[in-house]
């Protein structure tokens, strides 16, 4: 279905997919987002992927119309998944687990009373431990899209001129992502979650706190999305920190980078300076069998030891994490937080953003996107670290 | 919580709710969607809106810190709600309605354990009713909308040069709208839905199915959003249909116009004249009390007659609707299909698109916004309905 995801490619997702399902005792699943279909399917449908513990994956495709691919099925309605299944001499499993953490109430009431299944079980994480550990090829479109990432994050500081608002400088880095053939849509889990492209937050507008998880705020342009840019101008003294989309190709990486206008602010650099260090000492520290929350552990350690904990992960309001797994959406596991329960493995690919807000002069910090390998992290999103003037 | 949606505004939303749960019998609602809580707070946030059938409507914020707004109260997780309501002496009835529709199984089942509900009722379709009838600064926000999204639409031959593909002129789009003041985020309904910043077809590409239940489908330019524009250069002959994001202000207008380069295919031509004379014709018979199907059908004979009914919304796959209510998300209450349910009320406002693909050639017709009022359909969207050649 994809011209860049085969299907030995698809054959090794679903595989790792059926061991957790034999782990959990788990007969098949039925996937129905499009996230977790793309992911299944290598390309996204209006319909549902079957995963039997035993036999072939079968796609029920609803649309797009035309799919020749072997084992679509054609529906129109999800009552017609038994009947398709029967005329394959399959007989649904008792066990049958859904995306309860995805899919609506009413949704799974129709689909259990659909499939005539008593009781479902939770699908959903089961699918997020097998995407956080990414395939060869999965990693292969995650680092092309770190190259597009980066490409882009270089021309930023030509696209800056004096006096311009936050906003008008992220209009022109999307207009350029787009240029660099970003696909613009930032896909977050979770029902809370939203964003258009990213964030360009400068100013004191860094300490206004958001509803939205991620590791910084901003009061946005709208109440109806309160987050990011809220039309600031850029001031001499101040940072822009600048963490925008990289999803070029259904996979995405992960870049913040912090901008200064005549910077000199001492706190602001040293805190700037510790999340470099921080970045470094989690290189020297991650690799695969150590725990995610040791890694928070290890740089909410630093920044004690530093005393700047009060301006750490933000100010007035601060986010419960230094970094998170991602892929195909922005925010997958392994999460990076303080209560972790993973464990990090080879193939996972993280985003580590240790970030801080000084009152009066703005974020700082940087965020890179690493991949874990045997011997650590790989890091694949290299662009300088120090603040970067703006002229 | 908003500069523009005053207290009288929300109560007035919240009494529009109250009246649809006291029809229902529900003794109060809980929430916890972004969408809704922008309707019933004026802003996002992170939490859950309680209205009860009875008493003062309470805000319990997760985040965003620092709010003051009056009933607001800060709680940690869900858990808490009933404690803060018995501090308030207030006792959660029995019939509690979640957004079933809407929110995941595993948040359900999390919700009725924490506040004890055991069979929760349905608020989507009792809130997704409140919404289709739009208030007077409701309609005031999405006219304001529909202003500049106008203004970004004037401009569209302007930005086109010949050779140039759909992806960059949709850029181009993009960039100028969001320069316009669009905020972006284009919010849809449903969990399969998802879109960019809108479309732009051009050519053949029109008649590619898409998985989204969007009136035009397209590629797209990767597996992973497969929807839109494709790559294709505009070709002299082709057609470009734009169907393009009018989110201004958390509300939002839908605005399609078709564009052409050195068009002389007269098949297209007529096509695009009935989708214009389809719109006359639904101008002069919706009116508050019309049945939305009888739109549809209305819509449908006049296809017919014109022995077009094999380009009509699509062509190798075909759309089930000619229109849509939209607001704070693009696919709102009525919908304007021949099995819908919904009679026009007076404040609906409604995007109207009947649109045909013509092999070879493209997509063509136009989209206009329209509020309902009681003399009829008013256009929000006032432009040049031909197909506009571009240079």
């Amino acid at each position: 279905m994809n011209s860049k995801i085969t299907t030995a490619e698809l054959k090794l997702r679903h595989d790792k997919i059926r061991a957790l399902m034999s782990a959990n005792n788990i007969g098949a699943v039925l996937i129905s987002t499009n996230t977790n279909i793309y992911y299944c399917a290598g390309r996204v449908f209006n319909g549902f992927v079957y995963i039997p513990a035993e036999g072939e994956t079968l796609f029920f495709v609803r649309r797009p119309a035309g799919l020749t691919d072997k084992n679509v099925i054609y529906i129109k309605k999800p009552e017609q998944i038994t009947e398709e299944l029967s005329k394959l001499g399959i007989t649904l499993p008792e066990n049958v687990a859904l995306e309860l953490d995805r899919i609506s109430f009413s949704d799974t009431q129709r689909l259990t009373k659909a499939l005539s299944i008593e009781k479902p079980l939770n699908a959903s994480p089961l699918i997020s431990s097998a995407r956080a550990v990414k395939t060869a090829v999965e990693i292969e479109l995650i680092k092309e899209a770190g190259v597009h990432h980066c490409n882009s994050y270089k021309r930023i500081p030509s696209l800056f001129r004096k006096g311009m608002t936050d906003i008008e400088l992220q209009t022109e880095i999307e207009y350029d992502l787009r240029k660099e053939g970003c696909l613009g849509l930032f896909r977050v889990a979770g029902e809370s979650m939203e964003s258009f492209m990213g964030h360009v937050i400068t100013g004191d507008n860094a300490d206004n706190p958001s509803p939205y998880d991620f590791a910084m705020g901003g009061a946005g342009m709208d109440e109806s999305l309160p987050m990011g840019c809220n039309g600031s101008t850029i001031e001499e003294g101040s940072t822009v920190m600048i963490d925008m989309n990289g999803n070029f190709n259904g996979y995405m990486t992960d870049i913040t980078r912090t901008y200064g206008l005549h910077l000199t602010d001492a706190h602001t650099l040293k805190a700037h300076q510790l999340s470099v260090d921080i970045h470094k000492a989690l290189i020297r520290f991650i690799k695969p069998g150590v725990a995610a929350k040791d890694a928070y552990l290890l740089a909410q350690q630093m920044v004690e030891e530093a005393g700047e904990t009060d301006y750490f992960m933000g100010h007035r309001q601060k986010a419960g994490f230094i970094g998170h797994g991602l892929g195909i959406e922005i925010n997958e596991w392994p999460v990076l937080a303080p209560r972790s329960k993973h464990i990090f493995e080879e193939g996972n690919v993280i985003a580590i953003e240790p970030k801080f807000v000084i009152p009066g002069v703005g974020a700082a910090g940087i965020e890179n996107t690493y991949v874990v390998t045997a011997e650590g992290l790989e890091c694949i999103t290299p662009l300088p670290e120090d603040i970067i003037e703006l002229k």
